[in-house]
């Protein structure tokens, strides 16, 4: 574990309209303010959209499994911006549900809002942190330069 | 996509008792503090809920379709405060579990906590945003004034 | 309902390894960090962990389901640090998704991170709020000093 203290800086509140791909529009946003360390809560729904809901098996680099739908479902989600190569890079996971049942994993591609999505976003100043790529692990973690 | 920038203003945290109807009680706060602009994160459980898990089909207004339950429920949740005509208005969506299946949706009417639910609330100052109704689309999204 | 205003303190960007127990990591953290009132915000994916999925009945002090796994889940979680007879106790609830189905609970014992775990720390300053055990309940609520 590694960790690294700041502050909270500027604060939006961001709102999808219906057919917006969130992930575009988040980063659109995230270029147009500069942010380079925030993190990021949402609320709505999803007319299609496409998540990995977990790797095949506990191994590295991970084969994910895809989870991608049409029919409208409701969400939550948790996520954050960070730079990676000097451009922001959005993680978001979310719990999407529809009538009984839930997919939970990392939404990516493609995410369509249905009717309206909501986001906050807290941005967090004083960090010295970025995305770093581990190409024989297959994903980029944070790291925090000391 | 539409945003506003604004800063946290106060923060609250709002412990629900056992048989508390949260949506009721989240509102009596809001009118309490004069709440015009918060986000809420809430984890707990609930007794008894009544959620709307997804529209029956794409299409505005949506029908929606119910999860109603009587068994208790373990819960995280993500939502917000903006007022409507004046008068808070509640916007939270949860995933709601249960011994190996969870519903994800928006929770509506009466939902009473089990044992405990805990919420933080954040206040965002500085927006100019409101929820107004569209009546041919079914819903109220939130709107920035600029 | 009982509540407490206060205002957001330090922040915290902690990363969790592969291989970390992350109630354990958190725990660290809080104590190295003298963490009296936080709530916190997680996503990432677990290679193991146990989850409280539910009270079997609607009745106090509750008896717990288990949802106990081996294979990789992807999670979000929102919870919080509040002290109890002095030390950080760690209250996190989750939505864990694999592969088409959703648990939602309280994480406990041993979760040990899969390729990396994220999580947002907001402390809480200003909160006189601390977690006193309920003998007859069979839990320990927020309880505010006023």
């Amino acid at each position: 574990m590694d960790y690294q203290g700041g502050n909270i800086g500027r604060v939006f509140v961001l709102k999808m309209d219906h057919g917006d791909n969130i992930l575009d529009e988040i980063e659109t946003f995230a270029n147009a303010e500069s942010i380079t360390s925030a993190f990021i809560f949402m609320l709505g729904a999803l007319s299609e959209g496409n998540v990995v809901v977990g790797p095949e098996k506990n191994q590295m680099p991970p084969t994910p499994m895809w989870f991608r739908f049409s029919d409208a479902h409701e969400i939550i989600g948790v996520g954050n911006i960070f730079k990676e190569n000097g451009k922001p890079r959005i993680h978001l996971h979310a719990a999407l549900g529809r009538d009984g049942n839930t997919n939970t994993g990392c939404i990516r591609e493609k995410n369509e809002a249905f009717m309206v999505t909501e986001i906050l976003v807290l941005e967090v100043d004083g960090l010295e942190a970025e995305r770093v790529h581990d190409e024989e692990r297959g994903f980029s973690p944070i790291c925090f330069r000391k």
